[in-house]
């Protein structure tokens, strides 16, 4: 669960739940920077506008992206 | 270049030009909505914080999109 800007990271808890690529209204890929180390994957979820640290070291989020980047790239 | 949340999608203009994932502070991935029937890709580039719309329809950004989650992914 993302937390306020005040803390380096806004990703602190991160998670290695699977997620449905269709119910993703977006996702941040935020690279590393001074004010925090670590790349953040932040995905939104349509339903509820919820927002969810994945796991950029987890292989099921890697999975994610490679079918959400599928669904996204189908016609080129 | 992304205009202001009045219009219907935030992306008219979408850009094919290349970009290096090294330059991107961030990379947002919008699917499609029903304000706005397409997906969107905004990267925010580190040097002046500026937001780029990156066609979803090029083969330019798709491989853009892989190269970034390599970096990303490297270690899992």
């Amino acid at each position: 669960i993302p937390l306020p800007r005040t803390t380096r990271c806004t990703c602190v808890i991160v998670s290695d739940k699977s997620v449905n690529p269709n119910s993703l209204e977006k996702l941040e890929m935020i690279s590393l920077s001074q004010s925090c180390p670590r790349v953040k994957i932040i995905a939104t979820m349509k339903k509820n506008k919820e927002k969810r640290c994945l796991n950029p070291e987890s292989k099921i989020i890697k999975n994610i992206l490679k079918a959400l980047s599928k669904k996204i790239f189908k016609r080129s």
